[in-house]
């Protein structure tokens, strides 16, 4: 792994003092690390979540979080946003449509009591809910996009900034039907940087069926979930898939290309 | 990556229809993919929280979870533990002493309403409270344990069965303080791993200051407060570390040694 210590700090990093040991050697040094930051979400003028991630882009965080975790069901909804650092972390404040913030408050009513772990605010298993939404328009086959997949899969490092600086950074990469990266965002959890992505879709008012999510990571069922609900048809990443990740990609129509590399990829949804 | 297909499916894995494109070529084939399952914890009868696991040592699981969670101090307040298939996943049902029961329902009390994301139970930063527990005994300085930590890098492949199998597991083991890897226990999800591992000690009675965990991940700050928790005083892992996780150690007297490879290490807390 390559990386580089500028002795400076960049957006979404920081240097510490460290000691490197190698073969045999031992001396103190610096290393950039990958920030991770609590991050508040205030929906008109109520927080409603605390997730750690990487301080760049939040706004987009948001917007996407907002529109993958079905909070607003499209950008319109969306009135505002804005981020400030405060007191412990950062803010994101959103202002929704009311339709959508009063179902926001019958949703929090509905799960009072409940401290789920892991699948958040689930306490049962009777209260599990994993159903997807199936995409507006059908995934067209990925076989059509496999010079693409590779075409992607070639030019992604490039854009990983803060990977490259830190090794510790999850990349969603946008790209186009041809496989061009058209734009790359990273945090230090896969599921924000592909809300990082989304919310950016979104703000730019690109039409999300027209390319598709790139992922440096593994494909897990919440990002094949999120892609279900911005209308992404095509997920692809580099690393492997879970078998929930496979079970969810397939009930909603998302295609998913695992394995991607330059030289070929596994479709789990032929 | 090397992957084996065996056409069966052995425990925590499954096998799947898919299409492999390879330098141009496109074949269908089979693949094995780690299973990721709804698990449901249950203390003295009440549910408690779903997490996303891989059916494998499920018992050691939630008494890890139990101990580095903070819902049990030490080992002794679990009575009994059982894991059952149940519809939807799988049940694990642990009995823990009444005092501690009483807490983890005060704990649910305070929690109510609360819905949060990313940091489970939490909807604003003045909740978030990420002060690790100080471990018991001080970590003894990692530069004594540099042979060790090359040794276990050097050990740890050979133990990945799931991650060999499928591409998408990760492994937390066990080390002697001459980093011989003792045990390994693996997870689609790292925190799981980890806590399947310090489950594990806890059942067969091990002394947590006695040896290392080892991660074939990511250092996160998740992983570095439940090894503070189960009085675990050195945390090495393969990949990086971000910040918070740098914090978290150095705060809670973790050791941790980041990019763990047969031919050195980084050292953060020293």
């Amino acid at each position: 792994m390559s990386k580089q210590d500028n002795g400076g700090t960049e957006a979404g990093m920081t240097s510490l003092a460290v000691v490197r040991h190698r073969d045999g050697e031992v001396r103190p040094d610096r290393d950039l690390v990958a920030e991770e930051t609590p991050v508040a979400l205030v929906f008109n003028g109520i927080s409603h979540a605390v997730m750690m991630a990487t301080p760049l882009d939040l706004e987009r965080l948001a917007v996407g979080f907002a529109l993958s975790e079905g909070i607003v069901a499209r950008r319109a909804e969306i009135f505002d946003v804005e981020a400030d650092f405060v007191a412990g972390g950062t803010e994101v404040r959103l202002e929704i449509a009311q339709p959508a913030f009063l179902a926001l408050k019958d949703r929090r009513r509905s799960l009072e009591g409940r401290t789920g772990c892991g699948v958040c605010g689930i306490e049962s298993l009777a209260l599990l809910d994993l159903a997807p939404e199936a995409i507006a328009k059908p995934a067209r086959p990925v076989i059509a996009e496999a010079a693409a997949i590779v075409r992607a899969a070639a030019e992604l490092p490039a854009h990983q900034r803060l990977m490259k600086a830190t090794g510790c950074a999850h990349a969603a990469a946008w790209c186009g039907r041809d496989g061009e990266v058209r734009a790359v965002f990273e945090d230090v959890g896969r599921h924000n940087a592909l809300d990082k992505l989304i919310g950016w879709l979104a703000l730019e008012g690109m039409d999300p069926g027209d390319g598709f999510a790139f992922m440096s990571s593994r494909a897990s069922y919440e990002l094949a979930r999120k892609c279900a609900r911005a209308g992404i048809p095509l997920l692809a990443t580099i690393s492997a898939p879970t078998s929930l990740a496979v079970d969810i990609a397939r009930r909603a129509g998302v295609a998913l290309a695992s394995f991607c590399r330059q030289n070929g990829f596994v479709e789990y949804t032929a």
